[in-house]
């Protein structure tokens, strides 16, 4: 950053605001929201007008909710419109889906009519569709145009577009025949036609595509840009790259959230009150919480088996954590190789007995190390074996379940992501336990 | 995709393969390798040969380690030339570091000698630095050019580029002056100078940055492409977005992993193998089940406590599960939010005082919960008081360490993905254990 907060502060406060305006359109556009955070709260808005029209619009799509609510509300109608000009359609359409509705009509009473009807037919797609992350800006050329034409077209309306990138191939009721590329159409002739130089062979997605499913075609196919189609083949908008980026993240940040036993939230954490993180994650404790009673009820069942041998409950501990942690390794590879499109749901029987040959592996030593451990420390042998059998027989449970579950899940359409760790810990603590008890009870003859 | 396997069987069996190369030269570049991963293995090489030139190293970038190394094996030096005449250099770097060392001399014989220079130069960069991902194909500019010799000297090398959206202004050592994009060049009249039109404002990364902040930078600034400089501010490189991409799903990747207590692999889960991933898995799950080996101890200390009053034992499993969980959640989010930024280690007690207060209302939430299941279920007040104070202690301690550790870790320049739901889970069930009979033996006098 070229600028310093506490220069910005020195410069209001001698009120030099022009030399504070060189300085600041210094500023890259991802850079101004952070500094605006860091002013007092009386001048944010000062700041931000001396902002040049594009840096302002730019800055803005950058910012968070709670910032930019703070800016619509003291911006002139005049300014605001400034500001609206200046971001791409999926900006646009993202800030009127988190403002509080009722700025909603100040905000839509600025922009021209024509966008207003493209506004409002974006927000009628489903959150988290292709369709509601798409922008509409996009350049559209014909299949009879010669590359000289295609270059004014782009020069006419590139200025416009989030991307030139790729340009699009549109036959006369706007139906998506082809993609072509600006490095084709640069080192091409003036005088090819761009039928003769567009891929015809085209990825594209459906408005109602899942995001996440967007993602893993960026990822897959290292496109810049991917067209959105309605049913009819007709090219509606584009998602860039870097919103692609976006999403991941918020994807990958949910599925770390789900797998936690946190219900997600879109807010970061310090944004997020207090409330509302205990109302986050106090629904999976509550429900974890009380299935443990089954394995409270379950040893309350062998209150003889460990009055007669207490030494049984200090295994119980070790038992527990080691099948959590087996289960939450095999759960989370499993989870993030869906995510990843590594594996697919008809892998199941394939995971499941490379799953099993590993538990099997893994138990035995475990079970050797703590019998080891176990003779050295109790000089007990039966103890040594009943602990290690119960061992192999856990990880085996959890790796299995680990494995099954989030698989199962996927195929019943569920998201794999709620079958991590805290449910998988859960149910092996159920299984564990009385595998335990049974095990000590026969061999002990108790 | 546009032909099935079945089809290209087929067409092999039938040897029409001037059919099978026309159908194959539609499939698109990042499908290839799913096809030959499907084929029998004396048909991969086959099918690859009937490639285009262009086809079969766009695809080959694509491909995994063990499809590539067969493929090096089978092809002729002629054949091998080619398909790394399109490989861009980030890929060919790539490949070589993968390949076993007795097949890296006959890569870097079919390469030219300028080529060679380049990759021995990008091999020396250190792993997961800007350096060793970058690729050294792309348009330099100078200042003093005018749109209409930029737009020439595009076509001239811009098709070996990997990108040619953004350009970068050179001096005459090679000192990065600006960049200016595509978009802009085309929309300027033929006469204006580039030094007129290029941004100063540059975002840049050095050679040795680690791949995750270069990562971040993407995020943040949503550029498609990175310039990275030496230490003298001369540019070696470019990074561009797709590639951005998959470094940081290998992130992800290996942030899961670290959490569910696995060495991270770089490997595929099903190309890696049972006995690789019992590797990978057992070294956490030792120390993990020998620490479990502490909480035992400190059960036993209490034996006469549960013999007096076995109904203690039953809920052991709740209390560790709850803590492990309430742990699990606070580094979760805080590991998550220090990966894309939105916590900084100064936060800490920012963050602290958020997860104590959290905690408190969590644990009061859970406790009175339990407390009201317990005396139904077993009519004993007591009993509820002390679980009761429990929980709230062990909620408290679980998300002060889920919070603190990763914050501290971050401090000493460790991975704070280490300090995940497995090693907290351990740390607080030593903790619960202790304060529950605490409580226990104190409030019961026993």
């Amino acid at each position: 950053m070229e600028i310093e907060i506490k220069e910005i502060q020195e410069l209001i406060n001698k009120r030099e605001f022009n030399k504070l305006k060189v300085k600041l359109n210094e500023v890259n556009e991802a850079d101004i929201p952070a500094l605006l955070e860091e002013l007092d709260k009386e001048n944010v808005v000062k700041v931000f007008r001396l902002l040049s029209k594009e840096l302002a619009g730019e800055a803005f799509s950058y910012m968070e909710a709670d910032m930019r609510e703070k800016l619509v509300q003291s911006l002139t109608d005049a300014e605001l419109k400034n500001v609206m000009d200046e971001l791409f359609m999926d900006d646009t359409v993202d800030l009127i889906e988190e403002m509080p509705s009722n700025i909603v009509p100040r905000l839509l009473r600025v922009v021209n009519k024509k966008d207003r009807k493209i506004i409002n037919d974006l927000l009628k797609y489903p959150e988290d569709s292709a369709g509601s992350i798409m922008t509409t800006e996009f350049v559209d050329l014909r299949e009879d145009m010669t590359i000289a034409q295609a270059l004014q077209r782009i020069r006419d309306i590139g200025v416009d577009s989030e991307t030139i990138y790729t340009c699009y191939v549109l036959s006369n009721n706007r139906v998506l025949m082809g993609i072509v590329n600006i490095k084709e159409i640069l080192i091409s002739k003036e005088d090819t036609l761009i039928k003769d130089l567009m891929e015809t062979n085209i990825i594209s997605v459906n408005t109602i595509e899942d995001q996440e499913e967007v993602t893993k075609l960026f990822d897959k196919y290292d496109y810049y840009a991917l067209p959105v189609v309605d049913t009819e083949n007709r090219l509606v908008g584009i998602i860039t790259m870097d919103d692609a980026i976006n999403v991941l993240q918020d994807e990958v940040s949910e599925d770390f959230e789900k797998m936690a036993a946190i219900t997600p939230n879109e807010e970061s954490y310090f944004k997020t009150s207090v409330f509302q993180h205990a109302k986050s994650r106090i629904i999976w404790l509550l429900v974890l919480m009380l299935s443990a009673a089954v394995t409270g009820g379950i040893i309350t069942e062998y209150e003889q088996a460990f009055a007669a041998i207490p030494l049984l409950v200090a295994f119980i501990p070790m038992i527990m954590g080691t099948g959590g942690n087996c289960g939450s390794q095999s759960s989370t590879l499993i989870i993030r190789g869906l995510a990843t499109d590594e594996i697919e749901p008809r892998d199941i029987f394939k995971a499941l007995w490379k799953e099993f040959r590993v538990a099997l592996l893994v138990g035995v030593v475990l079970a050797v190390v703590n019998g080891i451990r176990t003779v050295l420390q109790y000089q007990d042998f039966q103890l040594a074996i009943i602990v290690g059998l119960t061992l192999i027989a856990t990880v085996i449970l959890a790796k299995a379940l680990g494995c099954l579950l989030p698989l199962l899940a996927k195929k019943l359409k569920l998201d794999p992501a709620i079958m991590a760790a805290p449910l998988i810990t859960t149910l092996v603590d159920v299984f564990s336990i009385l595998v335990y008890f049974q095990i000590a009870t026969a061999l002990m003859g108790l």
